[in-house]
Order: C-alpha cells, then sequence, then structure tokens
C-alpha cells in the first residue's frame, strides 16, 4: 500500500529519468597517426550487452569548437535515440560521437580533414572505424554505416560521403559548412585559418562541380540530407549543394525549416536523421 | 579583413548562443501568507525596458519536485519562446515561473493549493499575481493572462482556472495531474502525503462532475488545453477530463503525442502552448 | 528551343499530375460465399510489372457508406503512398482496397464481420486474401501483410487482427468504429440495424476485457496504432482500447490530433500509417 | 430512440461532411477594363450573414491553367480553413478566388500582370478589390488585407506586394513562379508565350536586385514567405529570392518541405499560410 505512493512519488518527480537501458560510454582511442589519445562517446542501445549480434552504426559529428561530449549534453541525442527505437522509427544502433575539436578555436586544431600536423581524416578512416567498430560490434560495411553531424561536423560529413563514397550508405547534414569562401590572407596562421583554408580546400560544392560522370555514379549510391535553417547565415550552402546535385542527377533531401544555427535546431533534427538513416541500412 | 574570419569563428561557434535580448530575471516576493519569501523567474522579450507597455502573462508552473528554475533549465523555454516570438507564431509577452516546491518531496511542500500550513494558492491570488503584474508590467486582466504547466502543474493550471475562471484566458495543460485517486491510509503524514491528498480533494475531473450550469457556463470562457504522452502513466486523466468535459458541452483541445512522462514531452509541447496563449490574448 | 517553353507550360500545368508510374487497378473477384462479385482496387507501385518480386501488402478498408473507391478518390491514397516510397519513409508495397459496402447504408448490406447472409469475414479471410495475393504477388505471411482502415474499417482492422493475430504483423485504425453500446431495440430490423449489431457482438473493448492469458500474448505480436480525432464522436473508443490494452500489458500507439471524423484527417493519418505498416514488416 | 440509430448512421457516414456553416460563393464582375466578365469564388465563413461586421480578407491565387475553382475544388480550401477558424489558429476572414486563367494555356490568357489585350493588373486593383471588398463587407486596409497563391499565383502575390506594398500585410508564395530565364525566342507569339514573357518583365528577383534604398523600407512593411518542395522545379527561384531578400535587411521566411509541384504541397501549405497571414493583420 505504502508502495502506491512512494511509486506514485517516484513517477512524478520530473527529476528521474524514465529507466532507458540504453547508455552513453566515454572511452577514448590512442592515434598513432595524431600521436595522441582522441577521445569518443558512444551510445549503445537498450540490450546491448546481452545481444551478441552486430549492430549498425552512425557516426555523429560535432561543430567547430564542439567535442565528444556535445551530442549528449546539449543535443539529448539520447533521449530521442531512444524514443526513436521504442517506437520503431529508429533502428536498434550504435552511435560513435567522435572528438574533433575543442573550444579553444584558435589554439586547439578542430577539423574533420588532414591538416598540417593533423591528419584527421586519416584517423577517423583508418583508426577509429575499425578500432571503434570491432570494439563495439557494430558497421562493418557501407550498408551498416551511416555519418551525420552539424555544421563543421555536416560538412565533414558531406565531404566524408564525397570522397568515401563507399564507406556509408547515407549522409545527414545539419547546417553544414560545405565551403569557405572568404578567407583573410592576412589572419593569422592559428587554429582557426588552417580549419578554414583546409574546408575551402575540400569544398563540397566544387566537389560537385568537378566530378567526373564516374564519381557522379558512385555519389548516386549514398543517400543525402541536408537540413537548415532558414535563418542560418549557412543556409545558402545547403540550397546551392541540394540544387547541384539534382542538375547533375544524384538525388537528396532538402529541408529548411524555421530556425537558426543552434541546439534547438539540431536537436529537433534527429527526429528526422536517425530515422533517415535507419530505412537506408541495410536490412 | 581580420573581422571577417573572426566573425566566421564566432558564428560558427556552437556555444555562442544567438545574441536574444531577452532576459531570464530571478526575483522573490515576500509571502504574508506564507511567512516565507518565494522565488520565481521572470522571462522579459526583447525591448521590455524601452517598450513603455503592458505586456500580456502567463504563468508557467512546474512539477512536483521541480522548481523555478526547471522551465528555463530543463525546457529551455526561453530558446523556444524567443524564437516563436520572432515568426510572430507567439506574442510578445512575460512569463512567470514562480517556485511551488523542491525535489526534496517528503520534507518541503510541493503543491499549489491551499494546503495545512501552506496556503499556497492565497499566496498566488493575492499576492504573487497582482505583485509580479505590477513589478514587471504585465496582466491586469482576464484577457491579458493565461496559466500552462506540466504535471503537478497542468493539474494547478486546470484547477486554478476551474475555480478562478475569471483570472486567465487560458489554460494549457501538460501530463496533468488532475486528480489522485488512490491513497494509502497509513503513509506518514509528509509533505507528498499532504500535496496527494490535496490533488484528491482538488480533484479536477470531480469538478466537471459536479459542475452546476452556472459554473459550466463560467468554464466556457476559458480556453481549455490538454497535450498528454500515449505512454504517460497519467495519460487517463487526460482523455478523462477532456471527454467529460465536452459532455457538459465546454469545448476543449486534446492531443496525444508520442511520448512518456519527461522534459523531451514538455520541451515541445512549449511550441503548441505558447501560441495557443497567445492566440486567447485579447489584443 | 520550343520544346523549352512547352515543357515549361506543362511543368506548369497544375492540372497535370507528376507521372507517377504506380497504378490504382479496379479488379473484382466472384465470391463463392457471398454469392456475388465483390469490387476491391489495388494500388501497383511503381515498377511491379518488371519486378519479378513478391510485395509486401496492406488491406484498407473503407468506412461505413463507403466503398472501394474512396480511398483513392477521396483519401488520394495514391499520392500520398507514391511520395513516402520516394523517400524511402514506406516500402513499395501492394495495396487492396476492398468493397464492403454502399453508400445505401438501409438497403445494401455494410460490414466486415459475417452477418445474416453475408459472411464477409470468411470471404476476406478464405477468398480475398488468398486470390488477391496470388494474383497480385504480395503478403503470404503475417509479416508481409498488415490492415488499416478508418470509422468502420478501424474497427474491422482492429477485429480482425484479435481473431486472427497471425493473420497480420500490424493494425493502424484510424477513429475506429470499435463498439456500439447503444441500440434502438425498436429499430427496423435493416442492414443499417444488422451492422451495428454486429459491431456490438464484435465488440473490441469486450475482446480485451475477456481476453485469456493465451490471447493476450497472441495480440503482442500484433503492432497496434490508434489515431483519432480530438473532436471526433468516436474518440472515447479510441481512448479506451489503449488504456485497457495497456493495462494487459499489450504495447499499442495512441495519437489523438486536432480533427473530427472527416477525410482531411484520415488522409493526413496515411502519412502516419504507411510508415508504421512498413517499419513492421518484416524485410 | 430510433433517432438514435439514425443519428449514428448518419454520424458514420463518410460522404455526409461535417455540418460547416461557411460557404462557397460563386460570383463575377463585369471588367471594364478587360471588357468581359471575371468569375469569381468567394470563402465566407461561418456567421458571414449575421454579422454586421467587416471582415479581413485573403486573395488566394491559382496558377496555370487553372481558374477560380481550383482552391476549394482541388485544394479543399474550405476544409482547411473551417478547421483553423475552429481552433483559432486562423482569424475570421473572407477569402476572394479570382480566376486568371484556364486550361487552354495557348488560346486563353493566364496571367497576373497586365499583358497586351489584358491589363489583368489593373482589373485586380481598381476593379476586384473595391468591388469584391464592398460588396463582401472584407479589408480596407493594407492591415486587413493579404495575398498568397500557387505557382503563378505564387509569383503573382510577389510581384503585387512588390509593386504594391502598402496594399497587403503578408504575402505566402507557394512554389512560385517568379520568374523566366529562359524564353524562346522562335515560340509562337500565343498566350503561353505572352505569359511566359510577362512573367520574365515583372521578375522578381530583378526586383530586389534593382530596388532603391526606399523601395527596400517599402517591402519591410511586408510579411513575406517562401514555401516550396524540395524536389520541385521551380526550387531555385524560392531559395534564392530568399537570400536576396535577406542580403537587402528584409525579413522573409523560407520553408522547404519534401515534395513537387503538386496539389499535395499546396493543400498541406493551407495549414500554414492562413494561420501567418492571420497573424499579420491588424487586430
Amino acid at each position: 500500500m505504502k508502495k502506491r505512493l512512494i511509486l506514485l512519488a517516484l513517477a512524478l518527480l520530473a527529476a528521474v529519468p524514465v529507466m532507458a537501458k540504453s547508455q552513453i560510454v566515454r572511452d577514448s582511442l590512442q592515434s598513432v597517426v595524431l600521436g595522441r589519445a582522441v577521445k569518443y562517446n558512444v551510445y549503445l542501445p537498450d540490450g546491448f550487452e546481452a545481444a551478441g549480434k552486430t549492430y549498425p552504426v552512425v557516426y555523429l559529428l560535432h561543430g567547430l569548437s564542439g567535442n565528444n561530449e556535445d551530442w549528449e549534453m546539449r543535443g539529448q541525442m539520447r533521449t530521442v535515440l531512444d524514443e526513436l527505437i521504442g517506437t520503431g522509427e529508429a533502428a536498434e544502433m550504435v552511435v560513435i560521437m567522435p572528438c574533433a575539436g575543442d573550444n579553444d578555436v584558435r589554439n586547439v586544431q578542430n577539423g574533420y580533414f588532414n591538416m598540417p600536423d593533423c591528419p584527421y581524416e586519416d584517423f577517423f578512416f583508418n583508426e577509429l572505424i575499425p578500432g571503434a567498430e570491432k570494439k563495439y560490434r557494430c558497421g562493418g560495411s557501407k550498408g551498416r554505416r551511416a555519418v551525420m553531424g552539424l555544421s563543421m561536423g555536416g560538412g565533414g560529413s558531406t565531404v566524408y560521403c564525397q570522397r568515401h563514397p563507399f564507406m556509408f550508405s547515407s549522409c545527414y547534414a545539419m547546417s553544414a559548412w560545405l565551403d569557405q569562401r572568404e578567407l583573410d590572407p592576412d589572419a593569422p596562421m592559428d587554429k582557426l585559418r588552417i580549419v578554414s583554408e583546409s574546408v575551402r580546400a575540400h569544398s563540397a560544392l566544387d566537389f560537385i562541380d568537378n566530378a567526373k560522370p564516374g564519381t557522379i555514379d558512385e555519389l548516386k549510391t549514398v543517400k543525402w540530407f541536408f537540413d537548415c535553417g532558414d535563418d542560418d547565415f549557412l543556409l545558402a550552402l545547403s540550397t546551392e549543394i541540394h540544387l547541384k546535385m539534382r542538375a547533375r542527377g544524384i538525388k537528396s533531401e532538402l529541408r529548411v525549416r524555421n530556425g537558426v544555427h543552434n541546439w534547438e535546431y539540431w536537436h529537433t533534427a534527429l527526429r528526422t536523421s536517425f530515422p533517415f538513416a535507419s530505412r537506408n541500412f541495410d536490412r
């Protein structure tokens, strides 16, 4: 009897989250090519421990000045994904959230591409993917792997899929930093300048312009989704790449919702991005 | 020139929120009837200082074991309301978020009704409303005042509008605790038992059952909205009150979306609740 | 050159639907048990002719006084499903829309159950399912078959899944007529009375109340979804069955959106129902 | 008693629309400048006859090869608007749907601008607006008047607001034909060519490019909304005008949803467009 009232109290305690048995693991990988350990967070779905099976995997990338904690702490990715898996809108999956930066953007290297003294792309494909997928029983092939991210991570997702089209089944780019057209030649050669130049050097727009028919065919094997707020200062990049890809016959989805370059937008985007990745996994 | 790169960096810094000129003020009111100071947070819209005008007001109520910080810290009410005011979906308004509880539910009195040694309802109507509305240039009449809240605060909102129908133009109750049918007679007479008994004594369902025609007419002057997750343990209360009110000819809105009793649900509910209150303000 | 302007004109012609290669086939089946031919419409997805493969199937049921044309002519099911298949939100599927009624509800038998002189349920399971699935290369097992419908068809869907849980992987009931509590003993014994009595005799609510543990276990093998407007006169039936099923441990989805008992509601429901059925098909 | 069963039957009859007391009036206006009668449909809200008051007005424009019946017959504007007014999301309003074309696009003049032998814009502003607003007690000023439309009508809405910014409080352009860049010099000088050339001559994009500061200030007095499907062949026009306007400091909303150039898209757009117009009416 007493139990009832106590249960009521517990249930009503907004402070007590619903008992989700999914978990966020904090891990790191000693990178040979970077010469340092790289942190990454891992979402493991409810039942992961008990199941012997292999899961599909999403790489979820943060933005400039962010880190591996962002998607959980600021984007509440766990709450959203638990709910989507609960209704079947998202597949049971593992999510890898690697660190590719820091708030101190002038002194710490941010970015997903190979940059002077920081071959991050090499680390990502040669060390992180094989290491994390083995350790956390996930991925293993294009059809079981997707990538998504916000801003710098949206650009990273897009360019990774352009340069490695057989590695990912789908790409979901939020508020994506797809190019950096204006660069100040007099800016100090600090870490911010390095990442900015690397974004220009890896322009996702130029990539489409310069793609040969064979490359276009490869890009068609990836499912593409661009999602950007109508008041986002990067909006033109998302609309432009969608139109360029359409002109070359590559199907992509574009959504422009109300919003700016903030976590409110990206938190909401997760409700679309996880189901999108899930639909495009091999079954 | 350098400026450009710096601006870019700032813009890309997900850590830097968009410069919203709205503000959250932390205040408190010395209550005579409660014999103590009661904290409350206030949302003031962009331009409040400069404008001499009076704003409409929403009272936004937290749940059991919550407090005046919840709606901002856990519900991100400021981000959502800034955005809705920006598109015109919500009116420029003041939002009052009073404290009516604490995480220590057994030793600190939670609740919105008059309870032994804690005449909170008297405080709310006789002290908080006149005090806060004068200090923050808002409200002043039914047509310029609305109430909404979650769980215990959803029940509080509903019962406040039932008992004071000429005080509020609209009521938006989320996952509302509208009644407490089961009570353990042997439970210790602690603060949790007191609030539970007060919810039963103020049953919003019984209120409808017992309402005389004149009361029904009064209830029709309020716009009602109930919003509860399909997996919420309190769901039956929301569906029941909607059907009871309909049977008595009182129009109300009901939404059942996917979800449980958590902040993900209430955060999303704000996108509907603020426009609803706004539409029902006098203009 | 001239072509361009002509193409423009054609493209702008709102009158010209986008060239969807899906098709609606009108067919009929000579029923032995009913002693007459029963019409049914079939949606075949783009590429059906060329593909040799077998598709999953949805049975999409109309309401009282409707017929096999309704879902296409009034619900625009083809436009919606083409679009959902295009984005991958729905699986490529066949949809069977059988006739179970007519506008003349007093003189023509409406209904999905076995009624005097009209063993429709027998027809459905013994003749329609095997006949249509063979002819249109679809279904074949529980995991490849779903049922959904509106009003009388929502009740039909629910009861079919209760009585034949191993025939359908999922059930999506819109504005469902799940019971008929009030019956006029003096009403003329016409076709309307027959269908009303058959709905009472097949009460989906009583079915849950009376279900033994073994039956409950069987019901858990079906994915359930109830979707009903907040101003629908049948709302209480949908909320009640959801709560009853929850109390017995059977997971179901409930959505209450704004709306009444009309095609605007059901047209919109298709955007949720086809993806729901698709997610629950075997892959 | 019998009544109950009959009422049930009527209620369940999907064929019987909910008794909305709004109405669609079919009217026409003898135009002096066009030298012929022009048909237009009028939506009058529930209670229009009895109320003596004046309503705000929306001009709702059809596309190329369409006519005054389209929005009701193909877009179900009445059902949607009845529902939105019912919840308070849209204001009680009058909607004028004038005829500006015909399916025979080569032989009948389509278009909203002044064209050879067809000064439609003159008709619209000098005859239709004053005539219809007087006859149907609506509009009367910028703050009580809005315009919206699809495709050719979306372009018409935009250009009308550019050229007459003090006539409309808001503009909602769906899948808008805002420019016609490619024209075939050898095309026959038929009605289709005339409208195409008139769209080029009234390019909404060029208008922004060429606007002087004073004009920009005028444009800021209108609320702008562009809504276009991601697979619409006209998408680039909507994204471009939004970006151009933003660059000039004119706030506008942009939404890109999934979809093509079809009625499914426009029907859905009405759920956003009527509330948008309503929020921007003077109160």
